[in-house]
């Protein structure tokens, strides 16, 4: 049992997911952290989504970044996304995640800051 | 006790807030309803947060749209920010609540999308 | 057997899939039209796609628009993507479908053009 | 008694700062400098905001910059906002800045731009 | 003597200048209103500037908006620009206007809210 | 006889076909390499295009890119563009590649995206 | 012989050229209008630039707007480009304007701004 | 006389004014350089531009770019303008030149792109 699961859309973002990491482990969250792509490992990312017993998701995705929404379709927990900065400044992946259609929504937090989706994830579990 | 505050920063965005309240209704969601400027009425919008005992706050705001942030600096509970479009089609209202700092999150949902907004507010209550 | 298929996000789209369709038929293209959304109907477009025998696929879709990655994901066909502008003129459309990571190409055409999808789907058919 | 209060949002926008109290002091304008965040210190700022006798406020911030309109909400002296370029270029502090709603107006000067928020202040108490 | 001089680049952005002439006459505060473009009556504009006794400007400009940065070259007195939207969204008026060169500083503030620029006039008068 | 023609309008964006040619020759896939201008080269590119035999065209661009578009009015073969970030972060390239108007189409990828380029060309080639 | 010939990349664009013309005709300026895509007419459009003895271009066009670029690199007369807004408020046709690379100048007024393409062309003739 | 006068808003884009400078001197046009910006010289500015006999103008100005269309107010010569890449990448630079209104003329050519405005200067002292 872990309370948030952690999902980089690539190990390019790990940087971004250490950020969110350590403020979880500074406030004694506990996580399981893994690398799936919603479009190089669908298969591997569904089956993970639908066994995990995480409570908040975390996902971080750069460029069309569809990972947020893909989780969000799998699950009825909390999804939060962050958008990382590749190109255009992030603005590619910042809309790529937050104009989720009506039905299933996924919580974006700012530009690169993986720091934000731990934090929120801290709120939606003391809730 | 209610279940979630909605927050408008102007009555004028009152029909994105319809949308969200009728999500909650439907969902049997408790909920209550303020329109509480961020620029217009920081006393009464301090107050009303600190009183609250909501679970999550959903707050619905345009152009440089504070409300969401200022309510996150003075609640830890879970706070959903809307950006409404009033002007450059809401690209104004969504930076200014998605770009928080480090420390105090806002989970941010799509332009004008009400729906999403109480749908999120859900997941968070039967986490 | 069918040459194309062409898949909506949201039945909303439909005028944009109708420009498209009229094109194919024009030019004796067979095509087989379904209305599903990555994110609201993720295991019955999972099922469509790998079940299809379509040698090209169109998607068409809006706002944060996953389903044509989603698709090129689930096929090694050619995916063709038509962003919709339901907000921010459809910049957020084009941005979530053009800038797909490596690996897994999505062929995009212009905002609401679904006439150039069907052409371009006609070029890929006799090439 | 102090002419100016110059309100960092972050000390990491302190070089911004800087170009603005250069030009303060080369013209013989007193200020008093203060690093105090909208959203991470509301009621310091609150308390500081209304207990200051300075004529102008000049108010420096970045991503979603709410300092200088939850300011100008807290005083009926001139607000001055320089937004910084943290993401976007700046764009995201610029619109957040900017777009201030009616009744509660901003001075917004350029990105990065320390120098004209001095000017401008000085222009304001010169006239 | 008046206090206020209000100057449109148009008299098509007439309405944007009724909003301020509005707020500024219900708090007794006198105006002068000109039609003086920086593009089409550059001398007419310098000569107006340079013989007002206006202790504020408040100017109003739409597309490449160079108006408010004319007129600040031209007055030592406080200058607050009003971007007009006629074209992007007035994203070109915006741009023109806030992103003056350092030592000629020019308050910007929100698209075609010319409410505000007469807040903020009178918030500078009152100073 | 060739699979691919890969196009490039400037030997500096040779990085990028660099990307793209890795992938074809991977693959197995011939091509053929080609630095040719759309606006300094019209004639030799207007000839190498009609006398080409290759059956999917690979061009890449950057700035006003109008070479993918030149090309796809040249041929009836299937033509990628890949946009390359030269200024504005690349955005400039993507429009000018992506909105083509009907009846030409232009298969975009993502900015600098030359991987992608080639990903799709082996799915058309293979369709 | 003719002072002026004006392009137009598509008749839908019939109202911005009407601007045009009527300044030209206004100042006695002689001209030529045509109807011709550079995308869906590269032929007519060549052997048209080719063999006229035009002083000036003016060429109108929206979305990916090649034609002014296309036509500068056919000629060594002054090209004037308009862009339209079709999409995107005209961004793209824009940036497809005016990002024109090294040694093929194109001459950019604002989106559609066929009065300035004629008073230019007025310029640029009694030069 | 001269053939070109090269305007600079300021000494820092000395660079961009280089590379146009280049061009004109490998083709034998005579110049006159000169730094005055429209803001800081507005009055040296309006003696150079109407007491010079120069055929075309060359105006270079980054951020709110005023000075092509303060230059295209004060003479009846072609006036050619370069955006120069201060912030966001140029975008307020490129919306200030080209978004001129009607009756007042600039040539805008690509950001940053000074070859190009001698490019073009070259085909009007041609033409």
């Amino acid at each position: 049992m872990v309370d948030v699961a952690v999902i980089l859309g690539s190990a390019s973002d790990r940087a971004i997911a250490d950020k969110a990491i350590e403020v979880l482990a500074k406030n004694n969250v506990s996580y399981d952290l893994q690398v799936l792509s919603a479009h190089r490992n669908p298969d591997e990312l569904d089956a993970y989504v639908r066994g995990s017993d995480a409570k908040v998701f975390i996902t971080i995705a750069g460029l069309a970044a569809a990972l947020p929404g893909v989780v969000a379709a799998r699950t009825k927990k909390p999804v939060i996304g962050v958008p990382v900065s590749a190109k255009l400044g992030g603005l590619d992946a910042l809309l790529s995640i937050v104009q989720m259609p009506k039905g299933v929504p996924v919580a974006c937090v700012g530009i690169d800051n993986g720091d934000n989706a731990a934090h929120l994830a801290i709120r939606i579990l003391q809730r």
